[in-house]
């Protein structure tokens, strides 16, 4: 038996054929079609599954279904109410892709999805309850209870990004909010963390030069430089503190870090762990601190989990 | 049929008899003797239930089960690995009390228990995934997500009284580290509060006298008392802006806010709402909150509860 994981983003389409047994057969990608309304995407993705199928002989009574992730909140596995990237306002997503190619869909948030993908076959593998974190462009959030993604009344849940760390930040975050840890743990974030500290003092340092980015900082971080491990200390702080709340809350087995940010290794994950630990409560102090392992390919394992081993609730 | 809601308390244990359609029959209290290790504690429990049994000639075929409230952390609905008040290191609660009675029994941490309680027969009847705050001594937290609480781990799921919310805080929390919410928050963190504000100015106020309580500030409050305003909009900062992380990370239905504090009323969600929806994210920020309706009796509904609706984990 197959099924399909599709990992549905702003610019492509990931998608994935994959085995019961959790092994991936062939994975591609097609352009997202945002133009009128994102009208095209779901018809896209139906026909390129459709091509798939006919050139891996794969009849549909073999497929067990279609797991998709998509990039806005996500309710009862179906429906999404808006989308700040797709052109979607609210779209009745499962039922539109089931009436298109006849086969069973599960939809969650693409956040969530990695998550699910990630305790599956990536660095949370073997646990059961984690907190995936992806430091990108911003901060991504994604929580597994008893193996079952957490998706909040609206949607909404595991939004880790949005934690309010700085209750006195004027700047604001994309969400419209202020002081929010995607503010100071994300890839732009970490690059903001290290033009303040620039500007604010006059230390010699290899991170003096124009448009300084988080990757430089723990390239300056591995060689050795001052000021980029005062910038890396910041960063772990409010990630550390805002994952010692989480932790508090939901008292989870693992704390999974992914995001381009997470290629700085292990490193990232002492500077996290100091912090987390100095702030956490006794009962989950002793969380454990993993790397992401799937990369982009998270979003397809997880999404094809969401078929193989759908959420009873 | 029938079940037993048991709450152990560290001074008394509260006990219910309820019929499986969750109406209370009848309710008495018991001491708790926590001497010699609190060796006598379920042995006292079982003998009660006995007792109670034969007086109601209640035959053990008819009785459902024994849900237990502990305060402590709770595994696995059957085990604590050590408590603060009761005398108890490890014990394998569930096995021990089910041997002395002969009759199925589930344990989980009380404040969880109250939680599903409430979410039972309370405040939060009807809804399907809560979280519960308990404003007493200290701040206790409990989350049901779906219907299911929300144990975590190491059975540390839901302790939001350990959000970290000032990491300046340079006083200690009861459990060891520092700017727990509880310090701000509970009835305690309230009248320190209000000690820290009235040392810091002159104006006149009807807090300046001897032992300023929490039940002080929120009565000079509703008297239109100026520096008591101020006191509690601190209290709804630190708890609002705390809350609105919980809901970044659950998107819950539904706060209940519960304890002695929140006698105070109606008054006391505007000044915590107030603040939630400052630093809510999108997704959650219309989240419902209500106040606690059982009192001292959430502890024995909610563990009568998990006995009729068991967690399936």
């Amino acid at each position: 038996m197959y099924c399909f994981g599709v990992d549905l983003g702003g610019t492509t389409v990931k998608m994935g054929l994959f085995q019961d047994d959790g092994c991936l057969l062939d994975k591609w990608e097609i352009k997202t079609r945002v133009e009128n309304e994102g009208e095209a995407i779901l018809p896209d993705i139906a026909a390129s599954i459709k091509e798939k199928m006919e050139q891996m002989h794969i009849e549909k009574e073999h497929v067990i279904g279609i797991g998709l992730g998509v990039p806005a909140a996500v309710v009862n596995g179906a429906e999404v109410m808006e989308t700040t990237n797709l052109g979607w306002g609210y779209k009745a997503v499962k039922r539109e892709l089931e009436e298109l190619i006849g086969i069973s869909v599960r939809v969650e948030n693409d956040a969530n999805v990695a998550a699910l993908g990630e305790m599956w076959q990536g660095g949370g593998k073997g646990y059961n309850s984690l907190v995936m974190v992806t430091l990108g462009t911003g901060v991504g959030g994604g929580i597994i209870v008893n193996g079952r993604i957490l998706s909040g009344k609206n949607g909404g849940g595991g939004e880790i990004g949005h934690l309010v760390v700085q209750p006195d930040e004027t700047d604001k975050c994309g969400c419209g909010k202020t002081g929010c840890l995607e503010q100071y743990a994300s890839a732009t974030g970490i690059a903001r963390l290290a033009r303040r500290k620039l500007a604010g003092n006059q230390t010699e340092t290899v991170l003096r030069a124009e448009g300084v980015t988080a990757k430089d900082v723990f390239d300056a971080v591995k060689a050795g430089d001052a000021v980029a491990k005062e910038i890396a200390e910041e960063f772990g702080a409010y990630l550390g503190y805002a994952l010692s709340n989480v932790g508090a809350v939901l008292d989870p087995e693992v704390f999974v870090i992914g995001g381009g940010v997470s290629k700085a290794g292990e490193i990232l994950l002492d500077y996290i762990k100091k912090y987390y630990v100095e702030k956490a409560y006794n009962t989950c102090e002793n969380a454990e601190f993993v790397l992401a392992q799937l990369q982009n390919d998270a979003g397809i394992y997880g999404a094809a989990k969401l078929v193989l081993a759908p959420d009873k609730e």
